[in-house]
């Protein structure tokens, strides 16, 4: 056995069985590695922004981490943007970065770089395998802090004679599963206390504190206190839909989220933090809630909220409680022009029961999904990290993750030339993703920001950089040549059968919304 | 004038009069700048990947630094790449990282990460922009560093508050001009001797030492003293064709390598070091001169090789010498199959004067370009960091440098779909570039490399990471969704057709060769 072979056998003993992959030169040890392994499947994707991302939507399904294979400083160095993405999402990851051996690198060959340097602001724990022999401790410790809760990125840089010397008979160490830490019993007490007051109070979920028994019982609190249940604009998934505990969102733009937190004496946070601007303007602040306004930590990143909330429910005397449960809004299918209200109506008419929706969709959805709140049970998973170009991957991912649920992935045309080398994986391996290309031909969002930041109206220069009309993008051209079937629709109706008609058949469906 | 009036400015006053931009929210201010300078050409790239490699592209024409404008942290991950393939090549370049205000950096928001952390390890010189005020110093210290011989990359971060607070009336400082240094004379008297001494000898030659008068005074020291002169696999540009001096190319695979170089007993280095393998392999070494060879350094990266070939010249009393000058081959337009000898002849017949080719052919391309060494004069650019997805990129900037000038931008069809967004900038700007896609649906390359790694061949899972046919690309469909006009062939005669044609008409055009 090798150290590339010690490597997989020890990703796939570890519960680490999928790899998105971009080989290179130096990693072919690896890939006879992966190729020798039945229960390691690897995933080939054309740049490794769509590896990361893939990889993020792997474990923001299955809370498990994905393993990727990326070539050098510079393979890693593509993936980084959707690695940012991964980590503001807590979801953990082990990236794989194939290395000049040891011997090699010090004639500074033109692939050399500094890797760990380029790893470490992004990663949360980084390793150089420096022997083959001890590659499998590694391996398993990568894995280790990749499963932490929050979810960890964890680097581990494999250099060409690591990865084909041989490696000893490797016993390989039980993997530490680092459980959630027990939350405090006097914040528990004191956010009881506060509830009992009957002020107006928000409580802001995060992470995993958005789906299952967490949800669920932070409905039971809602219902027993008054409380309303808020997340941030962006969470990393969320339950939502008829019979879940609804929750609702804080909105973008800081003027409509801070009208939106001003009702609010307290805001109790599980899992995150006090709300944010995503972006800072020359006269607004950073901060979003009211002055007088009373932030509460309940759930740390690292503890549970599920645990949590059992507890407030009993300090509340609540545990019997019925939770507050979304009721089902059936929503006919619209017609007519297509503006955020018909999409959102045909969205939630079109989403069938237990669907994945990955929502990139920027300037076209921020108002629409206020409206699917009724739709059929799905799930919800958003960019946590800002750096567009994350939802073809992440949509990747998540099919592969869940391979009997259907994905919708809504995304700006900005935002899809980032990584759409994604949907030539979806092709390869007949994934069951529609994506959905809101196609206005700009960056719109900035058209707002513009003014948002007070650089007056752009003129007719500064707005060619803003517009990506000339030439407008051929989108089903674009799936074309990447072998996914595709769809132009111009109204709400015939985006409705879009939607509905891919999920008929099973592989990759693009529809182009044409604004 | 607010700080982001004054960068743009400053760059403009310093010479840098290009910006390869992807703008966000966080950059606004820089964008109304950008719009509002008539004198700064802004071109709006889709991915941050062809900013970075315009920038290099536009150095290497114009050995002046061309700006960049990437959104934050991600934005200059994604930019990485091709800024570690930029700097492999010693070309200057200025980024601009837009950043959030100090004063909402606190609150770490989802687009927060260390981009100090992430430019440095790829850039020799970077700074954060502290306050409007100081913003033209700063500016000009990063053009005067991108501008020193061998060319750097600079990194300039721009925090909003910066970027809208006012600035000072800036009394702009003079570029300091960084000076090549002299070579040294006693280097210059040792390889003097070694040339006389008639012994086996050859002068690799690299970075400015491949063009102009550098390069004709190395052809007089050659024809003067029989010695032969090469260059690495891969140089940031080389002029050559017919009446240019010809210079040799150290074949790119060891084997090869070492048995072109077993024939010298001297090595002459200039501008760059001794040939050392790209990759390291199990059983082949990293230094690929024979033993007894002896390396002989005569210009380093910041000297003045075409100073040290005319004090060798002297010393030789070899000033009135001839230089070495390529004949012109008439290649005829070939016919029949398409194989690297028929690409070549066809490549050969068809370029015209004063033409760039852009290379990164890798597998198809690998033998062809001795070929072609008698078509009409041209520039060869070659991709120098090793990290693909540099070509298209590239050839978008050259093709700005030079616009009386066509492009030809041979690259694989593995490379080309790292940064395919190229094309859209390419139509946006109506550029003279033609791009060559080699389509054998496969990381070719890599089936190779799989067994010079002594990883045996190949088994069909292993195989399926290599090939890209499931589903192969269909090329023409991807260059009509960005506007670009395509054809493809399947024979030498239609290829040639094919490039000719493509010289006909102004804008970018894209050729599909099937093999």
């Amino acid at each position: 056995m090798n150290g590339a072979e010690s490597l997989v056998n020890t990703l796939v003993g570890q519960g680490v069985d999928i790899c998105f992959a971009n080989p290179g030169t130096s990693e072919m040890h690896f890939l006879a590695a992966l190729g020798n392994n039945e229960r390691m499947r690897s995933v080939l994707c054309l740049f490794e922004g769509v590896c990361t991302g893939a990889a993020d939507g792997w474990y923001r399904m299955k809370d498990t981490p994905a393993s990727t294979l990326l070539h050098l400083g510079p393979g890693l160095a593509n993936g980084l943007a959707n690695i940012h993405n991964a980590k503001r999402a807590s979801s953990g990851m082990v990236n794989i970065v194939g290395e000049h051996s040891a011997s090699h690198l010090k004639y500074d060959p033109p692939l050399t770089s500094d890797i760990e340097g380029l790893a470490r602001p992004l990663s949360h724990w980084v390793r150089r395998a420096d022997a083959a022999d001890t590659i499998a401790w590694d391996t398993a410790n990568a894995v280790a802090h990749a499963s932490e809760h929050p979810g960890k990125i964890a680097t581990l840089i494999l250099p060409g004679d690591t990865s084909w010397q041989q490696a000893g008979s490797a016993v390989l160490p039980v993997r530490a599963r680092a459980a959630r830490k027990t939350p405090s019993f006097a914040r528990v007490e004191h956010v009881a206390r506060v509830l009992r007051s009957g002020e107006p109070t928000l409580i802001i979920l995060a992470n995993k504190a958005t789906r299952g028994v967490a949800l669920e019982r932070a409905g039971r609190i809602a219902a027993a206190t008054g409380a309303r249940l808020g997340s941030q604009f962006f969470t990393a998934r969320i339950e939502r839909g008829a019979g879940r505990t609804p929750i609702e969102r804080i909105p973008y733009a800081v003027p409509q989220a801070m009208a939106f937190l001003e009702a609010f004496r307290h805001i109790v946070t599980v899992e995150t933090a006090e709300p944010v601007a995503f972006f800072a303007y020359p006269d607004k602040p950073s901060l979003l809630k009211a002055e007088g306004t009373l932030v509460h930590p309940l759930v740390e990143a690292d503890e549970d909220s599920a645990l949590a909330f059992e507890m407030l429910l009993e300090a509340l005397g609540a545990t019997g409680t019925a939770p507050r449960r979304q009721e089902r809004i059936e929503t006919p299918a619209p017609s007519g022009a297509l503006n955020p209200l018909s999409i959102a109506h045909a969205l939630a008419a079109a989403l069938p029961e237990n669907a994945i929706l990955v929502d990139e969709s920027l300037t076209t959805g921020r108002e629409s999904m206020g409206h699917t709140m009724g739709a059929l049970p799905h799930d919800l998973i958003n960019n946590m990290g800002g750096s567009i170009g994350y939802a073809t991957p992440v949509a990747t991912g998540a099919a592969l993750a869940c391979p009997d649920r259907r994905v919708f992935c809504m995304v700006g045309d900005g935002s899809a030339m980032y990584t759409i080398q994604s949907l030539w994986t979806q092709a390869r391996e007949q994934l069951d993703v529609t994506t959905i290309i809101f196609a206005n031909n700009s960056y719109a969002i900035l058209k707002a920001e513009y003014a948002n930041m007070g650089a007056g109206s752009p003129g007719a220069r500064a707005l060619s950089m803003i517009d990506i009309d000339q030439p407008c993008i051929d989108w089903q051209a674009m799936a074309r040549s990447m072998g996914v079937p595709s769809v132009a629709v111009d109204t709400a109706e015939d985006f409705h059968k879009a939607m509905v008609d891919s999920t008929r058949e099973r592989g990759p469906k693009l529809i182009v919304v044409r604004l």
